[in-house]
């Protein structure tokens, strides 16, 4: 089976919209019916109803138990970050996964502050990372080879990226798991996305580019060129949005849109974070428009190509907060609110049950 | 002493800005030194690094625990409501009392979910409540009178309702409170809090009048037609933006100017919820400037009258959700994400402690 074959089988499996009609209809209808049913001025909680109404439609259930969720943090090196396009050294990544695993990150605090499980894989971190029980090992490779030059993943990674994801969103439905928040670390991965976003949008890099990490004009300036360098090398050879993936993404940016391809697959509802995974939801998109429904925007943080992307997709985020972390940090945050308005959904009176009067 | 110079005496215990201003100085630095040493990229956190700056500052100090908050819900009721204004009928107020007394309204569901403690008070709900044990009787009066003919408040009742709110902030700093969520409940007041914003900023009804918990259009010209009335009736004999509070004000909305002050005072952070928390922060704002340093806008809603006092205050809200409930809601949402700034400030490794390495 060539990956075009794999990634079509994969994409056929999610739900067609046009099936699941009725289904959807039904479910939309009884949610709203409890919406209205509650102790408030109808649709007074505002996008907090909205998140219900999203939620049950993914899951495929109008009545579901209050969601436990799990955030997983997919690391990863790329070979561009030799090209000196972060203001961090690579080795950062490395590092940064080990204070994941000793829980010193800021995704850490966030997760056992809103309950969520926290899964770490290292999906291709240039170094041994097998010594860590704490961190799920799914290397792929050393990190990606740089795309300047050539390729960033083979067809064989990309598969082998991409089925972790799936198989991973698989197993976390079975185990129950209400909601998947997508994470990642991994120097130059900024530029890896700004890449992918510039090529399936078709919009020039500097639209598209943020600083990362914090670069200064000088290294913006050199991240934008290798960009543009990037594009026109591997432009000509390119005709569908799999080969960019290959072309100039990162093993984390794979094994996410996987994930998502295989969350739609399974009703298990997805959050996204900042430009890194919104990348890996462009690219799920482009081979799955219907993973649509499955995706929730976290936030909208402070690099342009995450605005742009979310902007092109239709997906108008819970939170505006300037974040530019990643780690899943905003998709957490946001979580926070997903569970507030399903608790309401859940927990409040009824005007019948309180006895509360309707409208005059 | 009259209620002027009652007033005056709380708004000059307020701190001085220039007495503060070594002293906020050092805490900023501070708070600004371990933010920079966490292992993130500087200032990747946004908001909420704003967040704990803010949150530092309104406490005195750079060093504070985890804060446990309170949301207070001050009740009451409006004679404005015989009018006509509102879609829901008077009754509601008390109805909606119980409801909070039984632990079934959205602010009881929010507040349970974010870990912080309920105080329900009645300032002047038109019924004898007296039986609720956990509601705090406060009540000034039977409701207030009809505005449209008299002064909704006389001097003494808005003292008593200011002092209910000034003496509640400074218990709840002397019991060691974290911070403050103002929440409010009472059939007529947007009437109340968009005539206070009209007279306040001197724009007209129009553009800070929205349908409250949802008028139709008829209901909304009426809702309009009312606040215009009742501008021109008492806009004459009126000098001073307290006049305006007891003119067209509520006894919810007078305690809410209140415990700002008396917050201010102690330095307790307060957080505001929707437009009618807002339109008593206003005053509290007209009255003393220097509160604004104690105020977070926890979000900004439905209401045009809200975004108008924020903008004019200076202040940002946190979160957009398009919510027109009140209660306190808005404002216990955000109090979760000032929680989670503050957790990573205290939670996260240090750039030091995790061997990361920094910018190169």
């Amino acid at each position: 089976m060539t990956i075009f074959e794999q990634v079509d089988l994969w994409a056929s499996r999610v739900p067609i919209d046009e099936e699941r009609a009725h289904e959807r209809k039904e479910i939309s209808r009884e949610i709203l019916c409890r919406l209205n049913s509650l102790t408030k001025p109808q649709g007074s909680l505002g996008r907090l109803e909205d998140l219900v109404l999203w939620y049950g439609l993914a899951c495929g259930q109008s009545l579901f138990p209050d969601p436990g969720g799990v955030v997983c943090v997919f690391a990863s090196d790329h070979g561009i970050a030799m090209s000196g396009v972060s203001a961090f050294p690579q080795v950062v990544t490395v590092e940064m996964v080990k204070n994941f695993a000793n829980g010193g990150a800021a995704v850490n605090v966030l997760a056992r502050q809103a309950g969520l499980e926290l899964m770490v894989l290292d999906m291709g971190v240039n170094a041994d990372l097998s010594f860590l029980p704490s961190v799920v090992n799914a290397k792929v490779a050393y990190g990606t080879q740089n795309f300047l030059t050539q390729r960033a993943i083979s067809p064989s990674e990309m598969v082998q990226a991409m089925k972790t994801g799936f198989d991973l969103s698989v197993k976390l439905k079975v185990q129950g798991k209400g909601f998947l928040v997508l994470g990642e670390m991994g120097i130059g991965n900024t530029t890896s996305a700004s890449a992918l976003i510039s090529a399936l949008l078709e919009l020039p890099p500097v639209l598209v580019t943020g600083r990362g990490t914090g670069l200064d004009d000088r290294g913006y300036r050199k991240k934008l060129e290798v960009i543009e360098q990037a594009l026109s090398l591997h432009g000509p050879t390119i005709s569908f949005p799999l080969e960019w993936g290959m072309a100039v993404g990162g093993f984390e940016i794979a094994a996410m849109a996987g994930a998502i391809l295989g969350a739609s697959t399974v009703g298990l509802p997805v959050i996204l974070d900042g430009v890194i995974t919104s990348a890996s939801a462009l690219l799920a998109w482009r081979i799955c428009p219907r993973v649509k429904h499955f995706l929730l925007a976290g936030h909208v943080g402070h690099e342009i190509g995450h605005k742009a992307v979310l902007e092109h997709m239709g997906l108008t985020p819970v939170l505006d907060l300037d974040l530019r972390l990643g780690e899943g940090t905003g998709g957490v945050l946001a979580s926070q609110l997903l569970k507030s308005a399903i608790c309401l959904f859940h927990q409040m009176a009824t005007f019948e049950e309180a006895s509360v009067s309707g409208k005059i």
